[in-house]
């Protein structure tokens, strides 16, 4: 199976790797710019382009994985291809295709990646949605081959899983920067906040979040609460977040 | 060494564990409620008492830990303690003590613990202060034996690390509960979260927050997270924190 790249950022590259370690040919990596095409094409034994009108016609997949506002742009150049065209996006709907590619769907996967930091692929739940039956069966196959967690959701589900992972991994990592900013403030390691950051998320690996929930605005323990938003008057930025959120708890606290 | 816990809720349940498996002696378990103190005191091979004015007089060490607002009265009532007494919160300051105790200090176990969840202790930084040198060098012995990493900090330093792990921890607990929430309102099963949620956390156990932080709003991409947040509009709580969060990553983005 001979497979097109377009895109080489985060998840190309690390779309790219785990394809190309289960076998599959990327034939060609096509990005705005020659140099970083060039880049993630050596590493995937492949061949580097930066021209659109250029792309390889004989692949069976072409994976768009861009910013979602490149999407449409691309398709464009991409009416006359017979192969899978399916781009990466947690939220840009499958219409995005539509009366432009014979066959296309979407392969999403769920998972935050960075170029630094090796993942293993195989526990990366890759989500997925197709035109027609046999695209499915054929986008299924790639998944199935790189990841144990294969699902099909529309593109509608596909958006409120994206919206959930921004919670739970984008927000989530900013508070973590937040926090650190604050030790650095203090001379104090961010060493001494890694265990706790990783206990956190490994909790949730076995409850649910609401049972794991700790602090002081679940305790309903507003001394401290107004000790803290005292402590914080000098960051009013810091200081409006730590009030949306502790209110935020607060509130749903269950009634005794 | 002779130890007597007051409190009987997450901090005292696991610390008590921690202490009995390094063969300290828990040779009281004071509770507000008896039934509570009597719990923790069978699973601490300990005695179970609610009477504040019969606490044993002949331990070595009085770990107190119950709510911030209530640490104050017990105190109140261990002037006659001749061994040392230390609080485990992360915001009540050392002066707590000052002028009612002999021997004190801060005991601050830096962690977020569920009776539910087993915790390996030694990974818990344990923070410590004391009213002496002798002191100190008591409660860095207990604190040694049960923890890899003990530091020495003062109060205010303290408050901070509490502030930061507040946002790490409490609050991106929170921000999960969130997202399962709008999963489980689309028929989403929480599981394809978990590994997103783990691999966020992993990813800063070995780089700096800054560097692992993806998602839209570090993108730039503002069609994105313009469609998010219409979808957010049944929302106005979650829309709230999703347009707090996104701006404030937004307006943190490096300049190029």
């Amino acid at each position: 199976m001979k497979i097109v790249i377009l895109g080489s950022g985060n998840v190309a590259t690390i779309l790219g790797k785990a394809l190309l370690e289960e076998g599959y040919d990327i034939i060609e990596v096509w990005s705005r710019t020659f140099s970083n095409a060039k880049i993630l094409a050596n590493s995937l034994q492949s061949q580097a382009t930066d021209d659109l009108a250029q792309i390889r016609q004989d692949a069976d997949l072409y994976l768009i994985a861009v910013k979602d506002d490149a999407i449409a742009s691309i398709i464009d150049h991409l009416g006359s291809i017979n192969g899978v065209v399916a781009h990466t996006s947690g939220s840009t709907s499958i219409e995005v295709f539509s009366g432009k590619c014979s066959h296309y769907g979407v392969f999403y996967p769920f998972q935050t990646f960075s170029k630094e930091k090796d993942v293993a692929f195989k526990e990366v739940p890759v989500l997925i949605e197709a035109s027609d039956p046999i695209t499915l069966a054929a986008l299924k196959k790639v998944a199935t081959a790189i990841s144990n967690t294969v699902k099909e959701y529309d593109s509608s589900q596909r958006m409120q899983l994206h919206i959930a992972g921004v919670f739970a991994s984008n927000f989530t990592n900013h508070l973590y920067s937040i926090a650190e900013r604050l030790l650095t403030d203090n001379q104090i390691d961010f060493d001494l906040l890694r265990p706790l950051i990783l206990e956190t998320a490994t909790k949730v690996q076995n409850i649910l979040p609401e049972a794991a929930q700790t602090g002081p605005a679940i305790r309903n323990d507003l001394n401290i609460m107004a000790t803290h938003q005292q402590q914080l008057e000098s960051h009013p930025d810091l200081l409006a977040i730590y009030t949306l959120l502790s209110n935020h708890i607060n509130t749903q606290r269950p009634k005794k």
